[in-house]
């Protein structure tokens, strides 16, 4: 939508939601529908063309307004989580149609949903030592659980960790900053002959620091082998596997139990937005179940609705499923994927004009919106040059350490980037690196 | 603000949105302010009377813009709670002016206002366990901990609980369905006797059930004499606060490590908006903080700056001090005032409807919003009342279980209520009873 659009567009909302609080003494406190309405009321995939503004605003009156904001809030979420999850092609284990056991729900961010894995893992684990054995408490078994992560996994895996009471190790990864079988099993063996009961692995899919890819196909085999749960985070990745040529990048998630992306991150849907799948609903909701008369409702027990406040750490929910609705159907699966296509497409070209520059050198393989890039030479003269960088404020790069090496990187991510800026940006990087060198050599 | 008036800045506000994203490329990519420029462009507390849209939208371009997201978003935040706290009367202890040691936070639900107190609590806990006794460990350590509530708080209460792998046992609640000294004081001793490790308490100041209130001025001394973290959780009732007549309800806050309530509830605010302070910042950073490479930033150490990421669960935030911002000033002190004593007049004058009626009965006392009601009678005929009322759509209420006694309750909770949305409210009810009682004789 352009912004002439938008000004006609968003006028218009502004006029629907005037009008509605103007009418709203004429509408029932409670909606008249019967839990399941909305799904057979919408297609069962996200289009594969845009859909005009128009045809959104009137599914608006015709479907959601009827269903208030309960149950359409939750009926929407799920449907939305069921398409997305088709556009990454997750195994149908992941998805809520077809009355399967799994199912997708809206957190606000990738360390909340790393949080409730862990917890649900923790609880299952728990539940299951003390089956076999009655006698052992919580805290005996707490003390005795360990998780894994890459060394390169987010921070928030870490404070998880922290949160949940638990110990984390950090697996080292191989020379692509990728955690591999050996060094996860070599952990296991260790820690399992210390007596630790190994119980919840977090592979990251698009690393923070550098995009680097953990090796799903080896790690997920040992992980259901060693009745490990797998929690999948591809925060940022995620949104790349609607493509078909990306998509390899997700195998192995057949193996997970669960798995989260940001289409906050790099789908065009507004912060926040961390879609989560499980391929058990009841691993999350026998973690977190508790059932006040407050909160009971008529369809408690019925099987046929999901109450999301079981699935999260929050009570109260916000409407987050009607933006994915909105951006799904304004720009269509193509539209989608041709705007994650440019931009790895612009990662690419900043690459080439990096490898063009015998002064520089790229510190990790390209693989989607991300270049991980340095002065050949010392740390210090490349926080010089990142120090010039942000200090011009021109552009603005996050800096990361790759082992001892400290690497700039340089990331495609705005909505409106072109060709032009990348060059610009290349321009002017290579005018401060010149000053850079000289201020080094005098 | 009227429909009217909404129409038109409404329509001012999205051609704005459009015209910054016209505009965006002739702007910087990061701001040239300096930490902490923002607090003395502002006011120190929320103006009495209401400003103009006009006025704020102006501050907007002059105060915001420049500051552009970061700092701004974190800057405002930490001032508006300032000026929220000041609203309330808050000691203090909890405000970021004059560099004192507390400080406010804005999180997305007071259930995790209270895991993260609880959190806090827990590693202030253990470290002050291990500091004693360096051999025991954090798991032998969790396994004695104890955290008490009483019987009416909230079911987030208990989930915080679960969550962070502590006991937590609830308090019997007095006549008033209030926490009192002696039975908590009674719990400490039997716990202690048994070897357990009391550490954290939460109070309620007006409860989910029946909007009782927890007896600070009893259970704070405790609290600090036994060297337990005190939450008090004012979830709803917080907003009545602000207003003089309300606030000795808070009084014992004094006594309190941490302090939470709803703006998002009763104070016209937008969901999410959940107000949290603390005496002592380091007790939540302690808990949380983990500083990898890619989140550094030049004023890390300073102590000018304020870091949220490191207060609560999630990494990422949104800009909730906005709406604050404009709430505060569009009502203007004052405006907020009335609309919460219009809302306990109407909660009166629904109370003395009731207590008219001789078949009905005041089931808890009515302090704020909240009335809780029922015929005087079996439990099935006030289930039936609640089925027909719920059922026919015009109204619609959430019971809960008072003791063995099953409760409907009316509450004052629109934006938009007037005494005779009250009246047709109660003939409604009225009607409904007939038939319930009629019914039930046949």
């Amino acid at each position: 939508m352009n912004t002439s659009e938008f000004r006609r567009r968003g006028k218009e909302m502004v006029d629907y939601v005037a009008d509605y609080m103007e009418g709203i003494e004429g509408r029932q406190v409670y909606p008249d529908v019967e839990p399941g309405y909305l799904r057979p009321l919408i297609p069962d995939s996200a289009p594969q063309e845009p859909d005009t503004f128009e045809d959104i605003i009137n599914d608006i009156e015709k479907i959601i307004m009827p269903g208030a904001a309960s149950p359409a809030c939750t009926e929407l979420e799920t449907v939305m989580m069921d398409w997305l999850g088709k556009m990454l092609e997750l195994p149908k284990a992941f998805l809520t149609e077809n009355a399967g056991e799994g199912g997708g729900v809206i957190q606000g961010s990738a360390s909340e949903a790393t949080l409730v894995a862990l917890l649900a893992a923790r609880t299952k684990a728990i539940h299951r030592l003390q089956a076999a054995s009655p006698e052992l408490t919580q805290a005996a078994i707490m003390e005795k659980l360990v998780a894994y992560s890459s060394d390169q996994a987010h921070s928030s895996v870490e404070r998880a960790g922290l949160i949940g009471g638990v110990k984390l190790k950090a697996i080292p990864s191989d020379g692509n900053f990728a955690m591999r079988a050996s060094a996860l099993q070599e952990a296991l063996e260790r820690d399992r002959a210390a007596g630790l009961i190994p119980f919840f692995v977090v592979a990251t899919l698009g690393t923070t620091t550098c995009c680097s890819f953990d090796n799903l196909l080896e790690v997920g085999p040992i992980c259901n082998k060693e009745d490990m749960w797998l929690h999948v985070d591809a925060a940022y990745a995620g949104s790349a596997f609607i493509c078909p040529e990306f998509r390899h990048l997700l195998n192995g998630v057949e193996f997970a139990d669960s798995f989260n992306f940001n289409p906050h991150k790099w789908l065009l849907v507004n912060f926040d937005c961390s879609a989560m799948w499980v391929k058990k609903r009841s691993d999350l909701t026998g973690a977190f179940r508790l059932d006040p008369t407050y909160l009971k409702h008529s369809h408690q027990d019925s099987g046929l609705i999901t109450d999301y406040r079981h699935w999260q750490i929050p009570l109260g929910r916000r409407f987050r499923s009607l933006k994915m609705w909105f951006v799904f159907r304004m720009y269509g699966v193509k539209g989608l994927q041709a705007y994650i296509r440019k931009h790895v497409q612009l990662s690419h070209e900043f690459e080439s004009l990096v490898l063009q520059d015998p002064r520089f050198e790229i510190c990790a393989e390209v693989t989607l919106g991300l270049v991980c890039f340095r002065l050949k030479g010392s740390n210090k003269v490349n926080e010089a040059l990142l120090q010039r960088i942000n200090s011009a404020k021109k552009i603005h790069l996050v800096p990361c350490h790759l082992r001892d090496k400290f690497v700039l990187r340089f990331a495609i991510c705005s909505r409106t980037v072109e060709s032009a800026h990348v060059q610009r940006a290349w321009e002017h990087i290579k005018e401060l690196a010149a000053d850079v060198l000289r201020a080094e050599r005098e």
